[in-house]
């Protein structure tokens, strides 16, 4: 396991996180991760090796940690009007993100990270936050939405099933079916 | 790319797979996961490094291609005498294998072959397979089963999803729920 320090907001230990994650970002992108270590990251970020094994521990610890990061949605559910609407555009952005190659080796990257069950667990709390603004939209508009874990097993789980299991990513129509059948099954 | 020969069964090349698959399969009860590298793993199964880097290309590889082969079922579904009797038993059965430390190693190994999307799809297909019995028994007492992939939406996904996702695995209860709204829907 690794030896994690207190992340205090513009502390230290927060800039040494936000440089060793963009380093890791820029590189993913630059290079591919075939080619990524722990001496070529610190490199770039600024920072000993030594900084990065106390932190993370290991590489794999350190790419997961960087994907939950990109995983945290950086906006509210679009507001189409109802229910139905900002479920489906939700879900097809999601399909859509995930299936892409990026978001496929950031969904293993997690769940690479087996000694930190914790991290796929924020994975499932970001999409839980989502889907409870969309519930409480819903809720001033009068309309009754799903409870939001039968909604991840209902419409989430399925869609990512699909993008890990099969070799023809969920359609739109795909996604749509399983919004509807998600409104109608109570 | 691994290169791969085609398998006979019985040839050369159906025993270095079995006789290396196996070495793995020790190994990994042995030693762990750590300490398996190809050189350890070819002393082993009896042939040469070259041998399995020539067939497998890497160790993730060979991982992945045990992993689908131990999540491939050696029994048919249990026959409880009612469709839901048989959806509960199998997908209790599934939810326990998979929950468990080995079950969660394999469907990590499988999902890091990202050269091979091919593996994976083996894995649903095996599901598929499963199912696709149970179906075909209900339709013998006059029973209808839901589709195949509905069924893999809503009881499969949602289960996977709770191993990958979450802290806790999924119960019995959780199951039998799931197999229930999946037979209600309808």
């Amino acid at each position: 396991m690794s030896v994690r320090e207190p992340v205090r907001p513009g502390g230290r230990s927060a800039r040494v996180q936000a440089s060793v994650h963009a380093a890791v970002r820029d590189l993913l992108a630059e290079v591919g991760r075939a080619e990524l270590t722990i001496p070529v990251i610190a490199e770039r970020a600024g920072v000993t090796p030594s900084t990065i094994y106390r932190r993370w521990g290991d590489l794999q610890e350190l790419l997961g940690d960087v994907a939950v990061e990109r995983l945290r949605p950086d906006a509210e559910p679009a507001d189409t009007g109802t229910l139905r609407g900002d479920l489906d555009a939700w879900l097809e952005q999601y399909a859509e993100e995930m299936s892409s190659e990026p978001g496929q080796a950031m969904i293993r990257d997690v769940l690479a990270c087996n000694l930190d069950p914790t991290k796929s667990c924020r994975c499932r709390d970001y999409l839980r936050d989502q889907l409870a603004v969309i519930a409480a939209r819903a809720a001033t508009r009068s309309e009754v939405a799903p409870d939001v874990d039968v909604l991840i097993d209902r419409i989430v789980a399925p869609v990512l099933y699909r993008i890990l299991f099969d070799i023809e990513p969920p359609t739109p129509v795909y996604c749509r079916r399983l919004v509807a059948a998600a409104l109608e099954a109570r």
